[in-house]
């Protein structure tokens, strides 16, 4: 009810502040059986971690995951698995002058209107560290996911601002600070470039990010309310930042007629992927398409007006150390919300209709 | 968990299929002391309501309610409302030869992989029929949070396939038959010749919708997981037939600075509204701006190539009746759905925050 | 959250009043696949329906069913089944004196609490006529698990006041009024005696009944939550005047030693079931056993003092139609209740653990 | 779904193993602005930690609880509240000979039939050990409630095998090795004498615990399936070893007439307590009254007969160190845990009917 826990059958509760002594999450529901380390946990938390370019925070976390249960003699038991990532580079004075105020675009003003008090130090609670436990626990969803039906996750940045990125692989995103699925020099130095330009402004931008899974078995969603693309839209829309959602052509489907649209069906499989892998909220067994529109950062430089706590107004300056483009660390996060989504509805499956060959 | 109830403190459970005997919903969590009336409710359905001009389905539906609970003396009791709505007008001989047969972009293909049995008469469960019980449910949820904060919903069609429609007014949306918020004749007609060209092809075509929802408490949400946004995504992710979903600015924000898009605050107020309304997940009290990307319907005349339930290729025209344009009913749906989010979340406060003021 | 669904994967959601226009529920979760028929749903109704005995309310009720969806050419399809029973002999003007006044003993007073309003016509929602959708919901549940496992399910009354009733087999609890696991001529005599002496009082009776499922797999369960015992327990203590719950030797533990109670295992399985079928929450694959104490019925003819909403103090004499020991009827309404939570958790297992073989 | 979360809108999420190298939970949906310190909680963990007399298990374990998150300043602030407990005094060598055993009387069996895998050490998962979280989150709804409504807890040993304990007044719980609400000198030894008999058998005991709160508002608890008395019978029959459960006169109503069970009701309250302080599933505002039976520990040292993985017999003794008597320290945990289920009432009663004065 808290909208602290995610998924229906495999579920993941967080908790923790950017500035508190840890954030973690206990993950249940995970079948028994699994073979589980820290080490398939910390290869995702690496790929999101921040500190590794001058892109991205310079806040310098190992988030170093521990599992506190859920799992004897390197496999998982069925009970819940407790993951714990202290915290050890707080350095809440750089908050100091944003305790009273709320910065334009942030959480700061929406949590004091909801809960009448809040943990300013990193954004507490609204802090995009918060993605952190959730990509923990997807990377125990992906490991099962790839076990039992091959499912594979990858994505990307396809758009910085006003910088379109060429589509080359899904394999270059590891390669280069951007997440980006090129290996185009030209194309990293234009990122380069533009994104240092955006930092000394003090500014910050949006983007646009990709993520795709594949090897999915047709017949994961429900019917009505639990449709796999609205729990995708619910679960992307949920991460920091993010404004918009599309599943296969999206927005281009308002130009589209149905004799365009349908994916036509012959013995060989679908001709076309308009649908993004989802039918009726149902997975059709195609790859499944999902974009998103990620705002800019709100904590920026540049002086802006607002107000305080007792409705004075103020200019606002945040310093701290900040993601000029939240979007560029988003990759391994979407890709950990889709495989939470599909990990979930495979179970939600079998519960329903039984084991899925 | 089977995806037939919405909500999770203000619950939709719905019930039906296109061609059986009957749909409905049972309504619970709605708090006692309303007054509620069968009038009430049969007013939105009847701006959902099929057959209603040339442009959408002919088939003949009076979408009568009853309720048969919850309801003492005109006022809810606070004990579960349940509404029925018999069907009156299937044909399902129409779909005779669909029986086996999956239409592109059609839920049948995915139904039949997920369950391995579906009722093919008028999409079974699958129909935006069944987008009724949410049309008549969000009525309870409008009255109540009219009656509690003075919110109010309105929304309307914005471009059908190639045709913009220049905004002029919400007012004008229950006077033409596209939900189109304009006055403009020439418009109207330009919407009236485009859609009668479409089926007269046999085809369909996509539209873009927004909804808004005006007088909204500010702090209605959730910090992680079902934040407002979030949750309006998954709902109107949810609505048959729709494939994108934007707040705010939504996918604009892709090229936006932050010193661009977060929304300054003066002591008169906020001086835009980029944000659509929702920051960190959680309501600022401004108007909450959605819009939602529908693809064209896929129940269409023109042959296409496809599968039967036993792999063997055919070619699928669909008969029966159909929405050429499903975009064009959707504005009362997606404005149910809005209310029954904010209906939630205003629950979820009350639980958590104690009595908004 | 408000209290009218019951189960977390297979879900029963009731709605209606006792006389208000019809009572029923949404089964959702039910896997496809499943021959179903009004049938098969009625036979366990009229077991439970009322009028069949001098013994029980005289209110005349067929209490017919009718499935409205889910159920395609007799075989369910994994949508939501939605079961409607029209009220048919509805006397609200048996009520007219207790409109404002509180039976001792009863929910009258207790809704008026809650909610600040009540349908006081028959008890309302309290009534104990609201189990009869739970009856009809289990019927599903016992059809599925007995082609499953071949798990059934027994019970009876054990003792009604102060006449216990010795057991000589499950079979007999059919052929009589109250079903009472005898066929003993005297003791059935003793029983009607007995009844009829209450009932010329004007008073009622408490009674304990038990009921037995067999054949149920080894497995069910949950560790720490809800466990079998724990579900069991709340399934029973929500019917209608049940006061006491035990699982096995139950209350009878208390003066137990470890060396007496624990159950003993060997090659030809259990030697004894203290258990009741559940340690630690999860089947042992034995009978699980359940008694339940019901407290008499708070609507009788004998005068008693009590406030009226006004505060202010009244002679509360029930007229109306009652049973005299509610006990009589409950049998199949715990059968009901227990198939309900072992069918819930049997999709819980598959989903965790995969399929039971 | 997989049994592991209490609650519905004040939820307590635990995790962990008996000998793994921490327990804890994480509490959501506590409201904003509640002071609370881990000396709030450690003083209830300390009521129920083990050691601290002959009679309970030696094992040394200082329960110090660390807060992780969601409370800022000393005050909470609406976010998840993470509780950790370390485990210090594991001495997992003493389950070496039951690693491939069943106890009789244990969830060793079911584990195993149930996820096909289990953590030996200290009975895993299935420990009472477990219940120490559950403490510390009541301690946090306990401080809530009694801030609130003045709502405060007791309860006690009532029978501990054959000795029953004359009740004197709860005053005394705290000042005796056994929860007993008497300082008769006298009955203290017969149950030191009692206790240390037992503990040189090898065996183990029954017990019969009560509790009760007092100053609960009326008005409380969910009309059908999550009726208070249902959910204090679910909480209750879920902590370790309970096999039954009674609310008010519990199976003592059998034997009862309405005349005599029904409490009247005056201008001056009510005249009696047989229901125990709920009516219809809802609070009445009197004392809220539930009995348990807890049966004896499983692990004792007596040898039993049983099963090991392979299906072969063997005989089985329990060495480790355990609860001779598992009533004994489940007084504070049947007191948290009616702490929950009150505190989750409330936050349902203000989502649904607003704040109760």
């Amino acid at each position: 009810m808290s909208g602290n826990t995610f998924g229906t059958l495999f579920t993941v509760t967080t908790f923790g502040e950017s500035h508190g002594p840890a954030i973690g999450c206990i993950v249940d529901g995970c079948p028994p059986g699994l073979p589980l380390s820290e080490a398939d946990i910390q290869l995702e938390l690496d790929r999101r971690r921040p500190g590794t370019s001058r892109h991205v925070t310079q806040r310098q976390e190992p988030d170093t995951v521990e599992i506190l249960s859920g799992v004897y003699q390197g496999v998982t038991t069925g009970t819940p698995i407790s993951l714990l990532i202290r915290n050890q580079d707080q350095r809440s004075k750089d908050y100091g002058n944003i305790t009273d105020s709320f910065r334009p675009g942030h959480a700061d003003f929406t949590y004091w209107k909801k809960y009448g008090i809040r943990d300013p130090r990193g954004g507490g609670r609204s802090s995009a560290r918060l993605t952190a436990p959730v990509v923990a626990a997807g990377a125990i969803a992906k490991k099962w996911l790839l076990a039992k039906f091959g499912t594979t996750f990858t994505g990307g940045m396809r758009q910085i601002g006003e910088v379109v990125i060429p589509f080359q692989s899904w394999e270059h995103v590891n390669q280069n600070p951007f997440f980006a699925p090129t290996a185009d020099a030209a194309v990293l130095q234009q990122l380069e470039d533009y994104m240092d330009s955006i930092r000394k402004e003090g500014d910050s931008i949006g983007a646009r990010v990709d993520v795709v899974a594949q090897h999915v078995p047709a017949g994961l969603g429900e019917p009505i309310y639990d449709k796999l693309d609205a729990e995708i839209a619910y679960a992307m829309m949920g991460v920091n930042a993010v404004k918009g959602v599309e599943i296969g052509d999206g927005f281009g489907c308002i130009g589209q007629k149905g004799s365009q649209h349908g994916d036509e069906l012959t013995e060989a499989g679908f001709l076309s992927n308009h649908a993004g892998g989802v039918l009726g909220g149902i997975s059709t067994g195609q790859d499944i398409v999902v974009s998103m529109a990620i705002k800019p950062t709100s904590s920026i430089r540049i002086p802006r007006r607002s107000l305080d706590v007792n409705g004075d107004p103020v200019m606002v300056e945040t310093f701290g150390r900040h993601d000029p483009c939240v979007g560029i660390r988003a990759t391994p996060i979407a890709e950990a919300m889709l495989a939470l989504v599909l990990m979930d509805h495979a179970l939600r499956h079998r519960a329903q209709c039984g084991e899925k060959v």
